[in-house]
């Protein structure tokens, strides 16, 4: 099993953290893909990911999978231990319903602000940008840090009541944002405690 | 167990799709959310989805779950007769990864151009339009159906060869583009057969 990956990439990390989650990091051969040099933008790389991003799993049919929740649901299935995305129907329902929050509200948010509204990855890569909406969505971040805020001061986790998924995008949301510069205030308390939470499961399956 | 929707619009549309597809029509109460008289947009409505979006489904325990996606992965889970987010881990991730690809590519980037580039649902409920935001978004759905257009030239459905959930976002997705008026060219004919043949599929199960 191959990974590409660009190491401190938000979307990588997910996928790295839930191999080290089930204990199966060993068992993959990590590949750098120089984004900074525009390796994803070539007919290669075109080929195993159509959109051009990373992470890509191959599998050891060599198949390749993109998006990292699509990832993460194939290594679920395939390493069931220690279990990502939910066992009972509800479980299934409502983690993938608050991943996919945390994706639109917090990850995919912030990328927008990132790859729009700052100079990004710079001139090279940031060939399409449009100022306006990465100032809109800089505002559905802070609106997503918001109510992650209101949900996680009324659970331990972000879904189902265990850690998920659905934490993983989060937490590396933020992780995300802190580096694009968006604040997330301190007054958000509940998420803070949550990161130092979600910081010790991580590093202890590092 | 019930399901709020607004007739006519595509998101909803998917998941009487798939429980269609499932025959367990019967087993939900459908709730009409007039989305025009911003039925979608009180306080009790973001108490059920804080995202303020339709479908909704709201379990028999009382529990509500809104992301299409996610509403698919708890009806599939409940109802494992004509499986449609994978079986074997392959499939669990080829039908994740298209699914994601018909959303970016197609479902949102349509619903993009639709709200920002055009009158979308009027003025009353377009409140955050960005014209330019919109009009990059067309051009990645017409990308989109040429990509889907190359799937389909040579695999009879979207994921993991048979029909799944991907190819009801796509097929929806294309409805919602056609309505938008985003041009599809007759020349992807692929796009245009497999289209003919899913829609027979959601007819017989109608
Ligand atoms: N939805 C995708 C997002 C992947 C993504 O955007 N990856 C970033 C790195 S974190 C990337 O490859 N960016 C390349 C670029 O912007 O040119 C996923 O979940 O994997
Ligand atoms: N990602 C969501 C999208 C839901 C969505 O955008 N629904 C539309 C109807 S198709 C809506 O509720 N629009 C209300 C509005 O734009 O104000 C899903 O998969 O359910």
């Amino acid at each position: 099993m191959q990974v590409y990956e660009t190491t401190g990439f938000p979307n990588p990390a997910r996928v790295r953290a839930a191999l080290a989650y089930k204990g199966v990091l060993e068992q993959v051969e990590f590949t750098e893909v120089d984004v900074m040099a525009k390796a994803h933008r070539t007919p290669e790389f075109y080929r195993i990911n159509p959109l051009g991003t990373v992470p890509v799993l191959r599998t050891s049919e060599g198949e390749y999978l993109s998006e990292s929740t699509a990832i993460t649901e194939y290594l679920d299935a395939r390493f069931p231990q220690k279990n990502l995305t939910g066992e009972s129907p509800l479980e299934r329902g409502q983690i993938h319903m608050m991943q996919r929050r945390a994706e639109a509200m917090v990850m995919d948010a912030v990328g927008a602000y990132f790859h729009h509204a700052t100079a990004g990855l710079g001139p090279e890569l940031e060939t399409n940008q449009c100022q306006e909406w990465g100032r809109i969505q800089e505002a559905t971040a802070s609106r997503g840090f918001a109510y992650f805020n209101d949900v996680l001061a009324k659970h331990d986790y972000v879904a189902a009541d265990r850690f998920s998924m659905a934490d993983i995008t989060l937490y590396f949301g933020l992780e995300f944002a802190d580096f694009a510069g968006i604040d997330i205030p301190l007054t958000l308390s509940a998420l803070a405690a949550w990161r130092e939470r979600v910081k010790a499961i991580l590093q202890s399956n590092g």
